[in-house]
């Protein structure tokens, strides 16, 4: 018995339960998804064009009918490498287990069209997910149109931790949702944070919404489905494997505006978030961390390695997103030039310089001492004379501030 | 009595003491370059222009005679407000004492011309320094041709002086002179571990090299002189001022190769030595450190809003040289990417993740599993088996490596 044989009586009140479909067209279309999103691994791109093409519904039914080799007319070809890689997941009644145990556990099905679905995955084009399983209220999905990924290693520090949770507080303080991977180390920190702070957050996972992963943050990502959302491409039943990581990863790239990589190790994981991120086109910061920590090792490679822009606090991070921050509104404002002084300050620097606070000067002396013209000392002294910043003594000029501007 | 009125018999032998010079005519080009030197404040670009088209000697009479109020026919013009700052310093017998100054500190006088004159700070164009006045052996001035700067915040942190060490120590085994400031933190380390090292060393002042500034670093300085050299552009006499330390940071931005900048704070003035070398096209460097650490802001300030390079080894501090390291050289070599896994690599990886190292699967489940056309599944455990990653049980293959590469 193939996917699309499964009676429409078993499957459709399933769809509806976890998908929210309004019509029959729509069941079938959603219910196809599901089965795509079981059938092909994530990131499948020959599944993505022929869904692309065709719509998930004739998509499967063009599958299903190559595997039972009796090929409807007009549909086009199915690559055999393809084929070869899908015809073994074709036919089990492994997308009704899922749709099943997505039930249990109050997982949704979101799908592109969707008011929830997060646009950015839009932007991954033929290697987009076929459909999102989500756990906790789908509406916090939205919240991904002013996001933020923040990621880094499951090994971090101290220093990571804290420099994330003060990223993550920042950003919830400037409406940002905080997207992470829910791993140990800089995800959990980050998702830790933003609840703690009262923000949105939004885990993705690389294996089925059913099991949480890492075991030791079931507590953490239970809260996440509670007050935010923990979403996953695969279906309820898939165990997370290496590969999912990684294209669990684009997932995380592609929902958000920006990525923010902050300790990684060498050959980190979250490098590899980093790297999606900027074939997206999108924004990608880095914290820098002490050269002597290994942890932030990957960090400096993309630093120094790609168009990563260094951040150092929330109000930076936000400022990836591309908006205009009300002035002032910045934790860490801060103005001021180290660069070189404009001719202005140069000339009073130079006559400060030149001057005591003890000693009075006349204005030649001032002139030799500074390398100065005399008559643009005199009038110079005039001004600061009228600002309080020099003095005319019986004895000449002097200086009334101890240090030069 | 103006300076070029000195008799020559008073003068000529100081010169000579000092600047090595081989001739008559060689004496009074030198002995004007260090009069233009006290004369014009450092980096003046109305007397460099002059210098320039003049010639040190020919300028300088020139100015002699505007000041006395008898144009020589046929000089140019010099401007009014350049006229009025260098009159009040022309007259003093200041030349001659800065010259016995330098005799009895047995400083040189170097010139552009001489074999040992850096050649980088004719980059400077009209803002070159007309001489030099150098404590030490001058043909350690040599050096700075493979010369990297370093430098950096004078209130530095343990770890920003530890890095410099390691810096300064990497940078001498490659033979990289090191230059800097003799600023009490990161320049003070960099000297040190560069003296430790047995490698070559220049410091330039902002004050005349009798003098040394700060008062702490005699020791330093002294060491300094004893193996590498102590320069200066202003002469012997001349105090340190603010104005002077920036135009000072010039010199170690034109005198080296590249520039790097250790810790720096937000307006730290090792910035404005890193934007002296931006100007001219040096490769800068900046070592990042945490973003916690006030002490590094000013470094992430460079990362952000220039084109600094991160760097964190003495090996990628080399690289900014622009020469190619023998490989295997760098003491932080390392290759491997992070970056998404080539097509092979997924494969694979894909297929240890389908697989345990326990229960036996057949190639069909593995397929499955994996996503991976079967044929494929059993062409590529073939060579794994070959490589000894997967074997053949009785239930099965079974991975032998507990984590997938």
């Amino acid at each position: 018995m193939t996917i699309l044989e499964l009676p429409e009586a078993s499957v459709a009140p399933l769809v509806r339960a976890v998908a929210d479909a309004p019509d029959r067209a729509a069941v079938g279309e959603r219910f196809a998804r599901a089965a795509w999103s079981l059938v092909a691994e994530p990131g499948d791109g020959d599944a993505g064009r022929l869904v692309a093409e065709l719509g998930a519904e004739r998509a499967m039914a063009a599958l299903v009918a190559r595997v039972r080799e009796e090929p409807a007319p007009g549909e086009p070809r199915i690559p055999d490498a393809a084929l070869q890689r899908w015809r073994g997941r074709v036919g089990a009644g492994a997308v009704q287990l899922a749709l099943r145990q997505a039930a249990r556990f109050a997982a949704a099905l979101v799908v592109p069209g969707d008011d929830d679905w997060p646009r950015g995955l839009d932007d991954l084009g033929e290697h987009a997910p076929f459909a999102l399983w989500v756990r906790g209220d789908r509406a916090h999905l939205r919240a991904l149109d002013r996001s933020i990924a923040l990621v880094g290693a499951r090994a971090a520090t101290a220093y990571g931790e804290h420099v994330t949770m003060e990223a993550a507080a920042g950003l919830v303080d400037r409406r940002v949702a905080i997207v992470s991977g829910a791993a140990y180390g800089i995800d959990g920190a980050a998702h830790r944070a933003a609840l703690a702070s009262r923000g949105t957050t939004v885990a993705f996972l690389a294996g089925g919404v059913d099991r949480f992963y890492p075991a030791g943050h079931d507590q953490l990502l239970q809260k996440i489905v509670e007050r935010g959302a923990v979403a996953a491409e695969v279906p309820c039943g898939v165990a997370p494997s290496k590969w999912r990581f990684l294209q669990r990863n684009r997932l995380i790239a592609a929902a958000t505006q920006a990525t923010v990589v902050v300790e990684a190790g060498w050959r980190s994981g979250s490098i590899n978030t980093a790297n999606h991120a900027a074939q997206l086109g999108r924004p990608v910061g880095v914290v820098p961390g002490p050269v002597t920590s290994s942890a932030s090792a990957g960090c400096h490679r993309l630093l120094r390695e790609s168009e990563a822009l260094c951040v150092t606090t929330p109000s930076e991070m936000a400022q990836l997103l591309g908006e205009e921050e009300p002035i002032g509104s910045g934790v860490d404002a801060d103005g001021g030039a180290a660069d070189a002084p404009s001719p202005l300050d140069a000339t009073r620097l130079r006559l400060l310089d030149a001057m005591s606070t003890r000693s009075g000067r006349e204005s030649e002396r001032i002139a030799i001492i500074s390398g100065l013209a005399p008559d643009r000392v005199r009038a110079e002294l005039g001004l600061l004379e009228l600002e309080g910043l020099v003095r005319r003594r019986p004895s000449g000029w002097i200086r009334t501030v101890p240090e030069p501007a």
